[in-house]
């Protein structure tokens, strides 16, 4: 048996998540399937670094999975690629690793950005794609409040009630806020993130961008330490699972 | 009655291309049809700069049209952008202009970007709007041979074959090529181009990056003055008309 490393592109629009669910197609369940296809033996499990929403995109999920039939990575890219047409997802690069790899714990460190498109024009090759904010932003003034979260911190306030993490308390190592013409990015990392922790850090910001919160707005919503203090949970559609480090 | 100036963005992949046709939805009708709505007694016509074909994007296409119904450039943008849903179409900019001006006839200088996606993994947020090509290409032939084509030149060998341009000699100002990562981009711009120029010219220049072309031979296909000496024409998924300048 091979331990293999995904890394793993999509388009979150048609799915449920990256989750496997019973209410509609997941990128897992898509991935999965293919193998059904191609090792029909085997039951096959692919296990993901994060969990990704509805609507929410990948550049660099990354998964592992053990496969008893003999493959070279480049043949298992090619064999999941071709029989996971149509679906927007893509094996962008295979590695046979130790069992010793997980994609889940091994992970040390997971990176986001999310894309905001702030213009008054509505848009046309993005839409789903980032969110679009018609009122104009300060997209400085919201890389300086972002800084107020950098650090440990209970981030219950931007923590989705649902959220399973046994502790609220996370630390994020960095929040950068760019703005490149109309379009705005930010970008984040940390270990570990809550569910909706960084939708929820957006919305709040982008708040801060127009000029309806203060910098010192976000540090007291960040003490108040309850979901009920959070500004705006922005959509999934600007946020991307960028890329994750390992040991 | 007052002129403005149109500034468009869209995503090609849902139309016949810029101009009205009888077969299909064009980028022009969809513009010129919003009028019936909001000024109902005119009679619009939408002038572009240029006509891009089915399946080609625009970052700024630019447009004129007289208005007899009197309105600021900011109602009209958002009027047209309203009634445009749910095309993937946005007017980006209006600007009043004076009756002399004309998006056709004024225009001294068009720029073209084609994109390119050099990698084996499919394409999942850009197919339709880049060209997926996976043998490795080498970017840098590919500028290198590009540079024979600048200049002055007799374009009859990369223009199709029902081009209803009067001459064949056109003026390429530039042609530049560049890797990102696993994204090729080439530069292009002109006075004017010939029907299908630009992408006659990629799918030649793709010959070169994947080594079965020289640049002698792009040389030789330009010299021959002739449409059968062509190496390749490229699919429109990865043309945008980028923008244009006006006296």
């Amino acid at each position: 048996m091979q331990r293999f490393k995904l890394t793993i592109e999509y388009d979150g629009r048609p799915f449920v998540g990256w989750q496997r669910q019973k209410n509609g197609p997941s990128v897992q369940a898509a991935i999965e399937d293919t193998f059904k296809i191609f090792a029909p033996r085997e039951e096959i499990r692919v296990t993901g670094s994060g969990r990704t929403d509805a609507g929410v995109h990948a550049l660099g999920q990354v998964a592992h999975v053990d496969l008893e039939r003999p493959m070279s990575p480049d043949e298992l890219q090619g064999a999941i690629n071709y029989h996971l047409k149509p679906n927007p997802v893509a094996i962008t690069k295979v590695e046979a690793v130790d069992q010793e790899f997980n994609a889940r714990f091994s992970a040390t460190k997971r990176h986001y950005v999310y894309r905001i498109v702030n213009r008054r024009a509505p848009l046309t090759f993005d839409r789903g794609l980032k969110w679009h904010v018609k009122t104009s932003l300060d997209a400085e003034a919201m890389h300086d409040a972002a800084q107020t979260l950098v650090g440990q911190h209970d981030f219950t306030t931007f923590r989705h009630v649902a959220c399973q993490a046994k502790s609220p308390v996370k630390t994020m190592d960095y929040l950068h806020v760019e703005r490149d013409g109309e379009q705005i990015s930010l970008f984040a990392g940390a270990r570990s993130f809550l569910h909706h922790q960084i939708r929820s850090i957006v919305g709040t910001l982008k708040l801060v961008g127009g000029g309806n919160w203060s910098r010192a707005d976000v540090k007291a919503a960040l003490e108040a330490r309850d979901r009920q203090a959070l500004g705006l949970n922005a959509p999934p559609d600007g946020l991307y699972f960028k890329n994750v480090e390992f040991d």
